[in-house]
């Protein structure tokens, strides 16, 4: 099968809704090449570019694109190939009203760095600074069930997860919820910490290669999303507070390894943890991300 | 110089005050073997034991230990050589309101389920599955300024910090508050995870080897620990909420980015959000407790 490419050109979103209309149709096992524009939609160029407020179209999602045969229930499997850079140079910002220090001592917003990017050397350039380029696929989710969510907010069809583990090598998967699962993602960084303390990473226009799949009805329900990497499966949850998120994450990871192991939910409890454990992924959204890691030692694929 | 034993028998404590006498004093350089009892002071050997609620006195730190010439403003160098398992099993337990998900569907407090050590495979076993011993020191600091803390809680003087990062092969350092610092270490486990979610690892006695050190007058003022690994410097900051830790884990971070490379601190903020990031040590204690790791690529020793 040929890859097909979809640009943020031919559509991209600001809102996850539930009735999403596709501006491609892919059968299940595609190869896609997705194109994403910088989260700041071109706006930042040079230094001098600040941004006063978070805009309210932010995070631009390419897509959304359906996939044939995904029915509520099923779980989405994207397998990102590679997340190639697009653009010269990324940018880092602050802006009033954002951010973990946001109003802290010595903390100036708005104020804008531009990160170079040195393609030979894999590197972005932060002053004399080099920062490998490991990019992270800032925004990704599906159509959600009931409510709608702009891609500035993170929730259980995914959305704005600033997750550092949504990068190449690894697989998402997403609960589908509405007919044709409607996948759109965008927002890349060249680089970003777990946490993504000033409100961004080096955002930055990127090329995603990514095979989409359909899990049809899996014996375990999936309510929000999950992410293999080589070593581990990550539940990712989203709430109002850290602690919330952790209990969410936590309650999903002890599901997975109850029904692996016939443990009961106190046992899987323990087991949670001993290993792996509970890493952070950004704390500046308008709720904030965490995931708890379960080492493939103790978990293979729920699927 | 030949090292020196501190056994939990010539003494232990389970409150971190001001006004610690030390039960050995040692001169900076000195090797030590510190011997910890398990955090429950051995009353948890069968599975029938099980506790109620968490007992007044736990966590117990070998110590205090007072450290020649350590004035306040100095930093206490601890350097982690080795942690051996003392007993024969570990154990892990739920107790009646403590615990990420205490009181949720399906987890049961009290409970204790026994982790029983095979030494030739370096593992304890969880029924059927086989965990790696990889020993963590739940409750490390000295004496601290002005208020006193039980060795539940942790704070800037360390104490219970739960964090997989006191390890060996890494070095803590903290602040000293009092003359002689009073440093004190215990309640470790054969394995943990981050977040601690059930609130114990695999309780466990030890035999930890530390040399200990002292930097005097460093020109960065430590006010929080702060852990060395292999490959980053991570700040520890521990507070009411997740959120509050980050915020001043974060700061400290920041801290050390502009004291190398001549940021200001909106600079070093912004680098902060693209190398390392924020990690969970503890979810479940009176305060709980992260890091913000920098990696050694982007900090030498601040000392």
């Amino acid at each position: 099968m040929s890859r097909r490419t979809v640009s943020h050109e031919d559509g991209a979103i600001y809102e996850f809704t539930p009735d999403l209309e596709g501006i491609a149709t892919v059968e299940p096992g595609t190869e896609l090449t997705i194109e994403t524009r910088d989260s700041l939609d071109g706006a930042v160029q040079a230094e001098t570019d600040v941004l006063e407020s978070v805009p309210e179209e932010v995070n631009a999602a390419t897509g959304p694109i359906e996939i044939d045969g995904a029915d509520p229930g099923d779980v989405l499997r994207v397998e990102i190939a590679e997340i190639r850079i697009a653009e010269p140079q990324g940018r880092v910002i602050t802006t009033d009203g954002f951010g973990l220090l946001d109003g802290h001592d010595g903390i100036e917003a708005p104020r804008t760095r531009l990160t170079p990017v040195d393609g030979d050397a894999g590197t972005i350039a932060f002053g004399d600074l080099e920062v490998p380029i490991e990019p992270v696929i800032g925004t990704i989710g599906v159509a959600p069930d009931s409510e709608s969510y702009t891609t500035l907010v993170p929730h259980d069809h995914g959305g704005n997860l600033d997750t550092t583990d949504m990068t190449a090598g690894n697989v998402a998967y997403f609960p589908v919820f509405r007919e044709g699962a409607m996948l759109a993602m965008g927002d890349c960084k060249a680089a970003m910490a777990d946490g993504e303390m000033c409100g961004t990473g080096s955002e930055i226009a990127t090329e995603i290669d990514v095979t989409v799949d359909v899990i049809e009805t899996p014996e375990l329900a999936l309510q929000r999303p999950l992410v293999e990497t080589p070593d581990a499966w990550k539940t990712i949850a989203s709430a109002e507070t850290l602690e919330a998120a952790c209990e969410l994450a936590n309650g999903d990871a002890i599901d997975l390894l109850a029904a692996e192991h016939g443990f009961d939910r106190t046992e899987a409890y323990m087991v949670s943890s001993l290993v792996g454990g509970l890493e952070i992924s950004q704390v500046v959204d308008p709720l904030v991300t965490v995931r708890n890691a379960v080492p493939k030692a103790y978990l293979s694929s729920p699927f």
